[in-house]
């Protein structure tokens, strides 16, 4: 019965859709229940203990819907949250650091790794610390690229102007030699074709939500909780306030139509 | 006694500060109360009724700090709010909006008015209704803007991808042959050099924190609360929760060091 249960993914906003998207891509037989807490939106600012009540909140809100798994399809709750609710949930609990950082781990060859997040992601450390903590020998090198998420909102995702900003951003971290390169935020997957090619091919980008998706695959498949069923399954969103222009843009974000949109109270 | 007593003003974040630099600039004899709501900015997606008991909550506490009048430094906040503080609060209270729209009206000669702001202000319509009240033959082009506020925090003032930007959105509005175009946005005054550049020398910029410095003069002076003694004022900054490099960005806003940033529950 479990294994029939739908997947439950929460984020701050919108990004979290891309994690959605990347599991959908892997699992299509899953159903997917997301909630974006438009109303607090962003995280990135707020104190930790916050983050951990909203956090709470959340996972309530998707243990009651009668999800089998949760993703915390959000940096900063992944930062600060992720332990608290694998410890304090009756479910199993994913967050999108670790898979990014493993498949960095294994992606690298030279050991120079670049790191481009908001500038919460990059002030809290947390890939950096997980990163050393594997292997204290990488050069980590860690730049904020705060517009990065508006021009995704935007959707400019290849205009010139984003061109020029991603240039700037990237070019420290190419000066440097870097051989990988960690989208540390939820937002940046669809900006993935332009900064490939400012980056150059020789360099591998590591998309977290592709690697979150691939670790939940593995968790479900070796505990039997996979849904096998080649059966129509969909994506439900909750949302705790309404933001303009949001069907539309949680649209690009998933590359398809979600079966609905509820505001809900937490 | 009154006279004496500090000017207060608020806004959801740090964006108001360039009112205060503004007033300052024309009255430095004017002491200031600041209050920057950033525990819960951005106002912009937020409902009207919730903007407005967040503006009283502000107001109760300026008043508490015993300003003589208060300034809504909040393009947000001044258009679902402003009505609600003047009829309820026992001082005068100031808005962004009308002095920007009275300043537009004097500056055009074509009728022709473009008008940038955020995404919240574009579609609250609320410029375009003062505008269009006031003249109903006005020609008006509104555009949202959404980037120039992440541009103007990661202080991209003049770079070449700030200019491409800038030169995307002008685009339509000087295919339009506007003469005069509303910066309704309080952190877009330091884009001003940019924007004219872009825009060229014969579009007159209405940069709405200006306006509104000038109206509170005028008032102050009639009503016999401007401070006339040439007395060393300062800048006092409140916020409900300390962002990330604060202070740096307060700075730039302002254009000086304020005299105390402390952080406070309303």
């Amino acid at each position: 019965m479990k294994t029939e249960a739908p997947l439950g993914v929460f984020d701050s906003g919108v990004g979290g859709l891309t994690v959605v998207q990347a599991i959908r891509r892997l699992m299509p037989q899953e159903d997917i229940i997301y909630l974006g807490d438009t109303a607090r939106v962003p995280y990135g600012g707020k104190s930790p203990d916050t983050i951990r009540r909203f956090s709470g909140e959340i996972s309530t809100f998707l243990q009651n819907r009668g999800v089998k798994a949760i993703v915390v399809a959000c940096n900063t709750a992944s930062a600060h949250a992720l332990k608290m609710l694998q410890e304090e949930m009756p479910l199993p609990v994913f967050g999108v650091i670790r898979p990014g950082v493993e498949t960095a781990l294994e992606a690298t060859r030279n050991g120079r790794i670049g790191i481009i997040g908001t500038t919460g992601t990059i002030r809290s450390q947390a890939y950096q610390k997980e990163l050393t903590a594997a292997r204290p020998e990488l050069q980590l090198y860690a730049e904020a690229t705060p517009l990065l998420v508006p021009l995704v909102e935007e959707n400019w995702l290849d205009r010139p102007a984003s061109r020029l900003v991603v240039e700037e951003y990237l070019s420290p971290l190419l000066r440097e030699k870097i051989d990988t390169l960690v989208l540390a935020c939820t937002h940046y997957p669809l900006l993935k074709p332009l900064l490939q090619q400012v980056a150059g091919e020789g360099i591998r980008l590591v998309d977290s939500a592709a690697a979150t998706a691939l670790h939940l695959q593995r968790h479900l498949q070796a505990h039997g909780l996979a849904r096998t069923k080649d059966n129509e399954a969909g994506v439900r969103i909750f949302l705790t306030d309404m933001p303009i222009q949001f069907s539309q843009m949680a649209e690009r974000f998933l590359q398809e139509k979600p079966d609905s949109i509820e505001i809900v109270s937490l």
